[in-house]
Formats: C-alpha cells, structure tokens, sequence
C-alpha cells in the first residue's frame, strides 16, 4: 500500500489539506496526517481545526509521497522549519513524490533545490517566492519528475487526483473523480 | 452580518463539510460549527477529525441559514435526531436558508415537508430515500424558494456559492469563485 505523509502547520488551507487526505484516502493510498509542531490539534487558515493523526516528530521517514497545503501562514510555517525542507530534499534525492500546492510551491519548495530547472505553478502573486531558475506557469496542475504543483482551494481536487495518477494509476484516478462526481480528471491524466 | 449554522456529525464527509466553511467565513459570512453529540470532535467518512466550535446543544436558533453536509453515516446520524429535524421545520416555516449536500437532501431532508413538490437532487443513488412528492433532478445544485440542494464532494464548491449568492449576492460568490481559482460559477449564478 502506498503511503503518503501531509504535513498540517497553523494557517493551513482547509480545502487543500482535506481534499487530498479525502481522495487519496478513498484511492486506498494510506494518507499520515502529521502537525508540524508537537500539538496535534491544527488551526487552519479560515479557523477550522483538524486533529492530526501524528505529530511529525513521531514520523519515520518512509513514504512515498510528502503533500504540502498553502494557506499563506501555513506555508510560511512550513518553510521555516528545518526538518521539513531537509525531509522535501531526503525525498527529492530519493525520487519520491513531492506535491506542493497554492503558496507552498514558492514559499516552501522555493526555499529548496528540488524545483531547479524545472516548470512550476502556484497561487497567483506568489511567484516571486521562487528562485530564478524555476519556469513559471499558470496551469492547474503541473507534473514535471517527481513534483507535482498545483494553484489554490479550486485546484486541490484535480492536484488530488494528480498525486492518484502518479502514486497509483490513471484508472484510479478517474474512479475517484467518478465516485466523487469531481469533473475535470480529464485535464490532468 | 449572515449568520449560518453547519452542523457536524460522525461520519460526515469531509469536502462537503470544509468546503462551504472556508468559502463562506472567506465572503464574512459567520460560519457556526456545530457537532451533533456533546463532544465537539467529531470523525468524518474518511477519518479526518475537525473540531466544531459549540455542540449543537449549546446553540440559539437564530440563523440565516442551515447546512447540511454528507456522506451516508453523516447524514443518517442527522436524519436520527429529532433536534435537526424540528430544526429544519422550524427554519423553513421561517423561510430562511437550507442548504443539503449529497445524501443529506435525501436521507435528512426526506423526513421531513420542507421539500413536497419541489425540485431537488442528492448523490447518486440516494434518491429512493426523497417522499414520492420530490421532484428528482440531476443538476449540480438546486435553489427551490429556500431550498439549496447539491450532489457530492465534487460539486461541493458550487454548492457553497450558491449559498453566498444566496445570502449575499452575485458579486460576493463571483469574487469568493476568482479568489479560491474555482471555475464552474457560471453554472449557480
């Protein structure tokens, strides 16, 4: 079974956090929640508050995927912290998948290596939270190797259903659009 | 300000529940989380627990509006309490707003009048559970008179638009659509 770590700081964008632990979840793709510090017990951005599973001082790191939610704070939380950007290079050495959405593309991964020479997208305005040598795009979802990035709240279910694609298979992606009557699989397999 | 009440219970799904709150806290909207039991953890379809603000015993009727999100457990613990379903008769003598998404138009809302001979539509499959005098359509959402109902995670986000066009107006739903990168507010306003 595959395994994917989501990484909760205060300030997190629900819908981006949610939208993918829903659906990869659904796909059958076992999904750590883990806070960014040792209280479990995370705010998001617009003030709704998810428990997560583990704190991520308890987590080994062995997973196939790390997803980073925007939500500006909660990027900016992200990116300040150590052992984050040391586990987005670890993974990025190691081929694994790292899917970063909204703010936390430029923010987060921006303050890493992983995206060098390589296209990319984010929230619009964030952009310049990237380092020079990153393509800017405006897709909705971009897949280059082994990173996924993705826009905003509109944009976590065709990111969801990305990570499915890449993580698993396009059949599962496009069950999971179906099953949650999501449309636009279709743009991103 | 608009004041709309969401309520929580266990195994409702996630999306449908996130979704509505961010977009409408975004338009100022006051979102009150409400969880059914006493405690206000409450554990959603896919295991994602969010901590609601009150219990919905603590709560005054005073509301603009009433949401309901899905999924099947979610939605029977709803229909099961005689508090929501007088809660629902209630708000609608009242005309005020009440919003069902996925199996909540069905299995909530069909055990009560709110919907006799009007336009409705619920998730996939769950329409047996509407009284015989519902008229079952298969749009993304509906607005009947007082009445929003909607058909999954993947429509969640219209659903949640057509509230605020609702309670507010074009402008305010447009606006929210552009700032979250959502596309589809052509289809509700």
């Amino acid at each position: 079974m595959k395994k994917a770590l989501l990484i909760l700081a205060d300030g997190f964008e629900e819908i981006e956090a949610v939208t993918p632990i829903d659906l990869l979840r659904r796909a059958g793709i076992k999904v750590f929640v883990a806070s960014l510090g040792y209280n479990t017990s995370v705010k998001g951005a617009r003030g709704i508050t998810v428990e997560a599973d583990y704190s991520l001082s308890e987590i080994e790191n062995d997973f196939d995927a790390l997803i980073l939610p925007g939500g500006r704070n909660g990027a900016k939380n992200l990116a300040n912290s150590k052992i984050v950007l040391s586990l987005i290079e670890d993974m990025n050495k190691e081929g694994k998948l790292i899917a970063a959405i909204c703010a936390s593309p430029a923010v987060v991964l921006g303050k890493t290596t992983v995206l060098s020479g390589k296209k990319a997208t984010c929230y619009p305005g964030c952009g310049g939270d990237f380092k020079s040598d990153v393509i800017y795009v405006e897709d909705s979802v971009v897949i280059v190797d082994n990173i996924i990035t993705s826009r905003g709240p509109g944009t976590a279910s065709d990111f969801s259903l990305a990570i499915i694609k890449v993580l698993l298979d396009d059949n599962s992606a496009v069950n999971i659009s179906k099953q949650t009557l999501f449309k636009s699989i279709q743009e991103v397999i």
